[in-house]
């Protein structure tokens, strides 16, 4: 039996799977994510966690892994696969990597989650069979991932796909980096947040009002969708705004990468698309060259929770092919 | 003998090198473009021209020809070899790939001259010994071309390396293409010649004025630098605001791509080299994420005029290894 683990570490939840040779899905776990003390407290959950996603479904034993990949929630320094400080998990400067090496057989690949999610849609969702795909992620920021002729393509320093801070519009809103007019300063659900609870304190979102005040961090994407659903048409005209941004954004991937397939991903995207979709769609084609925008299709992303999980256990068998 | 041919066919030359198997120049001609009949005509010129550099060095014969790379001046289909209908050039839709080969041994790989250019810099200029290299040229336009791992990227239907047209400052100048605020609208040749000619107007560029009038097309990078060589400030202002936008554009494409090297190359930067590149690179530095901006270079091109034909050269070379 041959077994890779990916394990999807974030703020609310570790999600743990298995994948077979075929990458398929034969075991799975998912927990809250505690505080914890130390970054040795995180290494002994991730392992009971794949143990109990062995146990799961009989899916075989710890001997059996031949890789894990792993995602983790805060600042990571790949080439050395240490983690910096991070308070709200209780992990400081820590050697993640060399210290699951020690606990499980095989090797241990750390991947940014925006990366993971993206190669989890290549291999088993909305992008599998395509060969050249980009995909952005609007959540807190935009995270973007590259799939270069079937592989992930990192950069030269694993930084490559900070799609969010391409400036599109030079002395335009402030973003949260410092700079003005970066993508994800316009078309982020934080940036669509701040919109909304504005329009909130005016009485025109009185859904969003009644749950959320006007805190940015109560505006959740389920929110907005019952908002628009109660026809509170100036919410709908926020989220068809941030979504023609986001096509302008779209449509810069498209000249610049030529891509078959351009992937839309996160809460937000997935619950608000009958009203984000069509307009990111007819703005990226009205903004990309028309020889180009001819050659791209636009797809939502398919796994929902599972992308992230399922990407790094793949990139984890990639990592013991080459 | 093994020999790799080159011919970078552009609206005024036609400039042809033969490489060996190390990718050095042992043969070389060059012609101006004339006006010609017909693609049949063409292919004539681009045989005639091989063989004069096969003589200039007595590097070999017609038949130690083991591919032939060539750019051409127009739209090109790259998937069937046709270049359409190129008035300005005498060539009508014309199978100039097929034609080609029935006249050489070996391949032709047709490529457009962005692409070659950047390809010369990475086999035999600046971005020799990189991966991930970035290349931009502005002149008429601003092209964009783009090496992956080593290889050069073409996207999904050969059109990828848009960069000129790149949206960075929506509702901005606009571009000839139709939209507003592409770079290209803002940091090519033509853009900068558009405002020198309205300064000229205003008697602030007399060393353009005298030599140019108003006329856009009179506006070359020599031309520049005798009017800023000569004091004339408010003209190095125009040229150092252009190569801030260039920089913007720059410190997106870092944003993206997380590129080892990004190379300007072109007449406009190479002339304006010690106005426009401490602006285009201190400004690309400003805008990228630091973590980002922390691991490029900017370099500007090395091989000037030779290196469309050497580029293509070498990917017909690579076209064989495929």
């Amino acid at each position: 039996m041959v077994l890779y683990a990916g394990i999807d570490l974030g703020g609310t939840k570790l999600l743990t799977v298995l994948l077979n040779e075929s990458m398929e899905v034969v075991g799975k776990s998912k927990v809250k994510t505690p505080v914890l003390e130390s970054g040795d407290d995180l290494v002994l959950l991730m392992i009971e966690q794949i143990e109990v996603a062995l146990a799961s479904e009989n899916a075989g034993t710890l001997e059996d892994l031949v890789s894990l990949g792993v995602t983790f929630p805060g600042p990571v320094d790949f080439t050395t696969g240490y983690v910096k400080d991070t308070p709200n998990l209780g992990v400081r400067d820590f050697p993640l990597r060399t210290s699951l090496e020690a606990k499980v057989p095989g090797i241990v690949v750390l991947e940014n989650d925006v990366n993971a999610g993206i190669y989890g849609e290549f291999v088993a969702g909305a992008a599998r069979g395509y060969k050249h795909v980009v995909g952005l992620y609007p959540g807190t920021g935009i995270g973007g991932g590259i799939i270069i002729d079937g592989h992930l393509y990192r950069g030269a320093s694993g930084g490559a796909g900070e799609i969010g801070h391409m400036k599109i519009q030079l002395e335009g809103r402030l973003c949260g980096c410092g700079q003005r007019g970066c993508l994800e300063a316009l078309a982020s659900k934080t940036s669509l947040a701040k919109d909304l609870v504005h329009l909130a304190g005016t009485g025109k979102a009185p859904t969003i009002f009644e749950k959320a005040g006007t805190d940015i961090a109560n505006i959740k994407s389920g929110l907005i969708k019952k908002s628009i659903e109660a026809g509170e048409t100036e919410v709908q005209k926020l989220v068809e705004k941030a979504a023609w941004y986001l096509g302008v954004g779209l449509g810069n991937v498209v000249n610049i990468f030529n891509p078959e397939l351009v992937i839309l991903g996160g809460g937000l995207v997935e619950k608000l698309q009958p009203w984000m979709f069509p307009v990111a769609e007819s703005t990226m084609r009205e903004f990309a060259m028309p020889s180009l925008a001819a050659k791209v299709e636009l797809k939502v992303a398919e796994l929902g929770d599972d992308s992230v999980a399922r990407g790094v256990a793949a990139l984890a068998k990639e990592a013991v092919l080459r």
